[in-house]
């Protein structure tokens, strides 16, 4: 079956590695202490990843990244506080329709889908309403692929004194992340993004002491974040069925990153990957919508073809039928689509989609600027 | 791996077969048509499995079912809502704990641990209290291992025009429901209980009109069953990153229920275990906690030896070093353990597992009274 399935270059679901996924061959007790030391390491591990030191924890949680994200909003932010919100893509709103749902006051500050957040403009958000009490930023904008300056809005903050969540959902493991002295409440990831395990929970890496003051404040009782950490202390257990096999995959998926060389080695395996796509795309005459400067290794978009012969289903499936799997654009008003850089593929592997992607374009007909 | 993994008599996670183990052997994109027939199918088949007809719908969720029982309640009962909840066990407390976060009036009718719910005592708390809207029924409260009348409370709730939300999280496969004709408007169950799939998706297969009537209701986001219903009809798709494995694991699973015969042969092979369990553990002088008339054919709890030699985890831990994983009790007053009837098991495997209890019991010199 796994011979035939095709390459993912999406933002995750992505493709993981035959260790990860056979880490799925057995059932586990979700009681037995062999799951608890297993939930154990691999909170010890994301800890270690985040460079979070002693003063974080990490608390998983069952569902997709948006369930973790949720459960940080909803447990870390009082019902009374102010929440700011850098804005350049699809998850800064879902952040902001979180907030909307759980009643509190949200201060979208936008910054258009092709530009990263300005920490200078943050601080002027500052200053323009001092009723400010939390910054939530999303470190990666995945509709487009946006690195957003995070230890410059972290560093901001702290000389304000705002507190700061981080949605770090499609950066985490590929890109450098310090915890340790960011002052940074939380941040937030999940299983199946670049550290390559499959899909089915997220993670929030957490100031012990921001979360410990929040006993009973979440709305939720299943996103409950303190009342998860407060039950996984006590018993060494998930509060509710863990998605045990999930779990399972993401430590066989942790010992591989670790072999690898951890987010140094990850990240310079992603950032060829995009070189690579980037440089193929760009002979074939397509262009990424994104200015190199702000342009995260993780995930390309590139302008559809300006064509009256192209059509994106018709594409995709041409694409697909050669065994690469590409994900559409996420952007309100040009026609674009995505290419993911991540998972456990390389430089090869991406050849080869472009390979297929230009095999695509002559099949269907479709004309291309060649980039002068 | 798996040939050494132990067997776990545990109501979910629980032991799957290969076949289903097998499902997670390749990657999805959670995008891609054939992830989203794959859904459909899924969700399909559980609407017949619960003997929906046309009235119903399912939506599946990311998560525990714990997930999917707060995304029922949260979306569907009004914040003015008045819910009674028969409670008799663990599973009902959840419930009343969920609609206390989500601010909604609840009233227990408490039943103990150890009888089923009365629809006699139902009809009256109707009366005493006519404000009450809802019921929140669990079908087979897996603390003791009770099953409650579905059948009677459902047309106890026709009559007096009272809507009923159930949670059917370790019944749904192995004991017949039919939600056609019956006016319960939701019912919630998950993948990692008698449909044999692995834990980490819940699903609410919930009266469409009865849904579509709760467009914004939700307080969360995540947890909003109205607005995934709403972009799984429109796109075919989850609304944020589904398990994509997990949900392949669960399509293999339900093939191999269809093909076992459906609820009755899946219901028969439990009664079976059940049968044999209490049979094997009679003979060694455990007594069952319940009454046979209220016991359901998943899980049974016994009450533990009463001798100083016996220790639940040194108990345990002989068990499981023989392969076999049990469950701990959870009643409020009494010492007992649980052992489960479900999973890809039959009577042999009850048997062996049956056997190492009794060399457990042996080794560890605990005294038990012989049943007479």
């Amino acid at each position: 079956m796994s011979a035939t399935a095709p390459i993912l270059l999406t933002p995750g679901p992505l493709t993981t590695s035959a260790a990860t996924r056979d880490a799925m061959q057995r059932d586990w007790g979700s009681w037995d202490t062999e799951f608890n030391r297993l939930t154990e390491s691999v909170c010890a591990d994301l800890v270690g990843i985040a460079r979070g030191g002693a003063e974080y924890v990490c608390v998983p949680m069952q569902g997709s990244g948006t369930f973790a994200v949720e459960a940080a909003l909803g447990t870390l932010v009082p019902r009374d506080g102010v929440v700011l919100v850098p804005d350049n893509g699809a998850y800064c709103a879902r952040i902001l329709k979180i907030l909307g749902r759980l009643g509190i006051e949200a201060i979208a500050l936008p910054f258009g889908e092709a530009s990263a957040a300005d920490p200078a403009a943050i601080e002027a958000a500052f200053a323009r309403d001092p009723r400010i009490t939390h910054v939530a930023l999303v470190h990666l904008e995945t509709s487009a692929g946006i690195l957003n300056p995070l230890d410059e809005i972290a560093a901001c903050c702290r000389r304000h004194g705002k507190r700061l969540i981080v949605d770090a959902m499609s950066s985490f493991g590929a890109l450098p992340i310090t915890l340790d002295g960011s002052g940074v409440d939380a941040l937030v990831s999940a299983s199946g993004k670049c550290l390559e395990g499959v899909p089915g929970m997220g993670f929030v890496i957490v100031r012990r002491d921001a979360l410990d003051a929040c006993e009973g404040r979440s709305p939720s009782l299943a996103l409950d974040l303190h009342d998860q950490y407060a039950y996984l202390r006590k018993t060494g257990q998930w509060r509710f069925t863990p998605p045990t096999h999930v779990a399972a995959a993401l430590r066989v998926a942790l010992d591989q990153f670790l072999a690898e060389g951890g987010q140094p080695a990850r990240g310079a395996r992603y950032a060829e990957n995009c070189r690579t796509l980037v440089d193929a795309m760009r002979a074939l005459g397509f262009e990424p919508f994104l200015d190199a400067r702000v342009q995260a290794p993780v995930i390309v978009t590139f302008h559809a073809p300006d064509d009256p012969a192209y059509d994106f289903k018709r594409f995709y499936d041409t694409v697909r039928d050669a065994g690469f799997i590409l994900y559409p654009g996420k952007l309100t008003q040009l026609e674009t689509f995505r290419v993911g850089c991540i998972g456990a593929i390389d430089a090869d592997d991406v050849r080869r989609a472009v390979a297929a992607i230009a095999h695509a374009i002559e099949t269907l007909g479709i004309a291309l600027r060649r980039a002068s």
